[in-house]
C-alpha cells in the first residue's frame, strides 16, 4: 500500500481517487482554496462531488485547504497535481510550501507556459520552479473524469523523462478499467494535452457549421472527419516544434484526447456555437460566461509561434490553415473562418 | 475538358460524377448489370440516383450496362472504377473488356485480396489483371458519397506508384469543396482503405457496450475514444505488414475515413449491434440481412495474417487485442470480446 496525494479536489482530481483506492492505496484528497464547496459536500456521509455521480470510498481521507499540512506531503509516495490551467500557478506555490522531502509529482492540468514570443510546455516550465520535485510526470490522454470516476474502461497516458518514476505511477494507479501506457515523451503529450483543447474549438465547430437537413440526427460527416484529420496533422507538428514528437499526436494524449474532447465539454461547446456564425466574446458573455475555456487561453499563447520576428522563426500560417482559423476567431474575434475548400495538399 | 469514364452508377460512382461534371468535363457514368435501376431512374427527366438526394447535372451522359462500348472508354482520359468489394473481380473483367488503349485507372472499391496465406491490397493484385491500365489509382478518405454529391467539404487522398497520374487525376477531380491530396503509398492508402471498415465495427461497438444511462445521449466517451486510438494504433501495424506506410494511417486514408466510417453506415450499424452483445450472424439474418458488410469480407482475409505458418510468419496476436477481438466476433461468431481492459500497454 502506497500513499497518493491528491492537490485539488475538482472533478479530475477526485476522480483519480478511485482508482488509487481501488487498489486499495491510502488516498488524500486535498482541496485548494477554490473547492471549499465541494470537500464540504464529500465529507458530508455519503457525500458526493457536486460533478460525479457515486461518493468516493470511504477511505478516501478529504482534506479542506487549510487543513493539508507539509506532514501529508512527507507521507506521499506520490503527489498528483489536479487543478486546471489558470491554477498553475497557485499549483506551484503550494507544492513548494508543503514538499521538504523528493517526491514524483504528476500533473493533469493541461497548458502551455508564454513568456514573450517563447512558447513551452509545462514538461520544460515547471520542474525548475519545484525545488523537491523528483520527477514530473505529465497525464494525458481520452478520460472525462465523471466517466473515470464511474469506471467506464479509460486510457491514458504517464509520462516521464525518468521512465522509472512513470512506470511506478503507473503501477499505483492502474487498474482493470484504467489502462496505462508509459512513455518519456512527457514534452509531447503536454504539448498535445493542450493543443487538443484548441483544435477541439475548430473540429467541434465542423459539427454544426454543414447540417445535413435531409438526413436524421441532421449532421453531416465528411467536413467533420476532414476538420479531425487536419487537426491531427496540425497537431503533429506544432507538437514537434514545442520539443515533442509527432508520433505522441497520433496517440492517446494526441488524437485518443481530441475525440474525446470533441465529443463534449466547454471546448466543444464553444466550437458548435462558432460554427453557426457567433463570435467567441459573444459566448462567453452569454452561453459560457464565468467558465474557464482552456482552448482559449491555449490560443492566445500559441499566437506567438505565428508572430514574425519569434524565436526559431515564425510558422508559416498557410501551412496551418484550422489554427489560422481558430486563431483568427478567438483572437480578432471574428466568426470562424475555417473552411475545408481552405486545405491546400501538397 | 476532359473525359471521364465512371464504372458502376452506385452510390460513389454516381456522387463522383458531381465534381467531375462541376468542373465541366464530359461524364460518363456507365452502370453495371447490378444498376438497372438506378440507371432507369437517373435516366428520367429530374431523375434521381435512388439513395442521392438531387439529380446530377443534365450534361453527365447516363449509360446502361449493355450501352457502354470500348468507345467510351477510348474517349476517356480517366476512367474510375466505383463498384463495391464484391464487384472487383467483375470489374477487372469490363476493364478488360473495353479498355483497347493505356488509360489510367482510379479506383475507390475498398477491399483486400486474399489467396491462401497470402493477403495484399488491390494495389499489388489488380495491375498485372488489366492490360492496358497505364496507372492504378488508389482513391482513399472520408467521403460519405452522398455528402459528396451534395457537395460538403470533403477530402480525399488519390495515391498512386505514378506520382503524375495521382496529380492528373486530382486535377480533373478537384473542386472547391473536394480537396484532394496526392500521394505514393497507394498500397498503404489501400490497405487503409480496406482496414477502416473492419475496424469501425469493434470501435462502434464501444459506443454502445457502456451505456452512460446518467447522461443525456446515454453514451460513454472514453471507451470509444480508447478504442477509436487503439485501432488507429493496429491498423498502423497491418498496413505497415501489408507493404504500406505507417503515416498512412495516420492521415486521411487511415483515422480520417475511420472517423467517417464510424459515424454511419453498414459496418458501424454491425457494431452498434455487436456492442450490446449480439452475434454476427444473428445480426446478418436479421438487422442486415441481404447487405454488404466490406468489414467482414475483409476479415476473412486479414485472419490468414495471424495463421500460424503464413508467409513471413504468424503476427502476435496479443499486439492486436481489437483485431483479435474482431476477427473472433465474425469468424468464430461469438460475442465480441474486446475491452480497453485486455490493453496491455508497453
Amino acid at each position: 500500500m502506497a500513499t497518493i496525494l491528491i492537490l485539488g479536489a475538482g472533478v479530475m482530481g477526485s476522480a483519480l481517487a478511485v482508482p488509487a483506492s481501488d487498489n486499495g492505496h491510502r488516498v488524500l484528497l486535498a482541496g485548494t482554496h477554490l473547492d471549499g464547496e465541494e470537500v464540504r459536500r464529500m465529507k458530508q456521509a455519503g457525500g458526493v462531488h457536486p460533478k460525479l455521480d457515486e461518493p468516493l470510498a470511504a477511505s478516501v481521507e478529504i482534506l479542506a485547504h487549510e487543513e493539508v499540512v507539509p506532514q501529508h506531503a512527507e507521507a506521499a509516495d506520490l503527489i498528483v497535481v489536479g487543478v486546471s490551467s489558470p491554477g498553475i500557478s497557485w499549483a506551484v506555490e503550494r507544492l513548494n510550501a508543503l514538499m521538504r522531502h523528493r517526491r514524483p509529482v504528476a500533473f493533469v492540468t493541461k497548458g502551455l507556459d508564454g513568456q514573450g514570443d517563447t512558447v513551452t510546455t509545462y514538461a520544460e516550465a515547471v520542474p525548475g520552479q519545484v525545488r523537491e520535485m523528483s520527477a514530473f510526470i505529465g497525464i494525458g490522454g481520452p478520460c472525462i473524469a465523471r466517466e473515470l470516476a464511474n469506471r467506464f474502461p479509460t486510457t491514458s497516458i504517464y509520462a516521464s523523462r525518468d521512465l522509472e518514476a512513470a512506470a511506478y505511477a503507473r503501477r499505483l494507479m492502474q487498474t482493470p478499467y484504467y489502462r496505462l501506457a508509459t512513455g518519456q515523451d512527457v514534452t509531447g503529450v503536454e504539448a498535445c494535452a493542450a493543443l487538443k483543447n484548441f483544435f477541439a474549438i475548430g473540429v467541434s465547430a465542423m459539427q454544426t457549421r454543414h447540417p445535413d437537413t435531409r438526413r436524421a440526427g441532421a449532421q453531416s460527416k465528411n467536413p467533420m472527419a476532414a476538420a479531425f484529420n487536419q487537426a491531427a496533422r496540425e497537431m503533429a507538428t506544432l507538437c514537434e516544434r514545442l520539443g515533442g514528437k509527432r508520433d505522441t499526436a497520433f496517440d492517446v494524449a494526441g488524437i485518443g484526447d481530441l475525440h474525446v474532447t470533441v465529443g463534449g465539454g466547454r471546448n466543444s461547446r464553444l466550437g458548435h456555437l462558432l460554427g453557426v456564425g457567433r463570435t467567441v466574446s459573444d459566448v462567453m458573455a452569454n452561453e459560457l460566461a464565468g467558465e474557464t475555456v482552456e482552448g482559449i487561453d491555449t490560443a492566445r499563447v500559441l499566437a506567438a509561434l505565428f508572430a514574425p520576428g519569434g524565436r526559431g522563426g515564425a510558422l508559416d500560417s498557410d501551412k496551418f490553415p484550422l489554427t489560422q482559423a481558430i486563431l483568427d476567431a478567438v483572437l480578432e474575434d471574428t466568426p470562424l473562418g475555417f473552411d475545408p475548400g481552405r486545405l491546400v495538399f501538397a
